[in-house]
């Protein structure tokens, strides 16, 4: 069963679309034990009310995917949840399939890549490590940060006819043909969600994070065509991060 | 001290441009006390005929930053030479802010990152964390990977003459305005090494990745303008690794 598959039967069973990004500042690393159990302690509260958690840098630096991460992957896995590895991969071909080699060693079901770095050399071999290991991958396509317009925003000269497309939907494009888990967009530009959305339809169903903090909004996101909704510093920071997962849970239900 | 001078000193006085890119394929996680011994070993063998060591996720995986990396990165420090930490970051602000800070409190000189990110919440906070631990930061200009042609080699239309203009191009400018310690531009593409050192001349220098294994050559490189280059597999993989590294050395050397 596909990740994209999975991700839709476990967002059904639970009822609930949010995933959870499990972030935390900087830490002094000699600390990290702390910052180990606050993120257990965390992802255990949101659990009932999310479908899946995504891990970044933020706890594979200080804790080692094969330490720390580790610990927190097989508890998501028992809670029932499926777990994101948001790498963020744009690299060259042999690293590439050894990042996505160790990230799915370590169990996560799907990784976040750029489709930046083309497909020779670039997505390809992420996507046969993928196939091979059953797992998903989701491909960035508008961030949430400002400078995202400069590169995911910018116009580009396209294809044989040469044709002036913004590069969001050219990478809105590359998901659709290489068979993408998902896209990400930012839940900051509900306007390029809906764009996005044209383009994928159901098919690739799009994540969108920058909900919260960042100022994006559950009900323009879903009705722009969000599928999931990634939520990050408004749970984990919260001092009730139960209530508030529950909140963003029910919130995006009565949008859906 | 600039990572830039240092760089450049480091480099003089020992007589060598060659960076190692110390990466290894996938082993067995379980097996990694070995990744790290055989690492060392390289190391170790390579370091006479070095000015610096680039270490990307092929070890921060499966070993860790504050771990088995860390080693790597004192061993390196001992010997005289610099390490560059190729994460290629390209994440929003408040991450790539983290990822920064836990780089360099790993001790890493310089960090490797993708330009595509912008400015604003994208460059702007890694700068800003380098610049306060007085560290480096080298902006990817050009990759040595096929797929590259699509992303880096893309026509954008760019600033508010709206000109036509390859994005590698657009890069170069970039590291030139925002003072990178340097560009990664691969050694499979000597022409887009010298459009790029048209643009940056002596004030930004070159780091050229893909020697050897990937295609590249040396004398073409450093002809086109390349001032640093970066060997990896023909070295990691040799059973001769100091002989390698010391041939690469010498053969820099006739065309510098």
């Amino acid at each position: 069963m596909s990740f994209k598959i999975r991700m839709a039967e476990v967002s059904r069973k639970r009822q609930t679309n949010i995933v959870l990004a499990l972030d935390f500042p900087f830490q002094n690393p000699k600390e990290r034990e702390k910052l180990l159990a606050r993120a257990q302690s965390i992802l255990d509260l949101a659990s009932p009310h999310i479908c899946a958690v995504k891990i970044n840098h933020h706890l594979t630096l200080p804790l080692g995917i094969f330490d720390g991460v580790q610990i927190l992957v097989n508890q998501a896995r028992q809670a029932g949840l499926l777990t994101i590895m948001d790498g963020k991969v744009n690299d060259i071909g042999a690293t590439n399939q050894t990042i996505a080699e160790y990230y799915y060693e370590a169990g996560f079901d799907a990784l976040i890549v750029n489709p930046f770095i083309g497909w020779e050399e670039g997505l390809k071999p992420i996507f046969e490590v993928a196939g091979k290991h059953g797992r998903g991958i989701i491909l960035l396509t508008y961030m949430s940060h400002k400078g995202a317009v400069e590169g995911y925003g910018q116009t580009v000269i396209d294809g044989e006819n040469r044709l002036e497309v913004k590069q969001y939907l050219v990478f809105a494009h590359k998901a659709l043909k290489y068979k993408a888990d998902g896209v990400v967009v930012g839940a900051t530009a509900p306007d390029k969600i809906r764009e996005v959305y044209q383009i994928l339809g159901s098919t690739v169903p799009i994540y969108s994070p920058g909900i919260g903090a960042q100022g994006g909004e559950i009900s323009a996101a879903t009705k722009a065509g969000a599928s999931y909704l990634i939520v990050g510093r408004e749970i984990v920071q919260a001092p009730d991060a139960a209530g508030v997962a529950e909140k963003f849970k029910l919130s995006a239900r009565k949008t859906t």
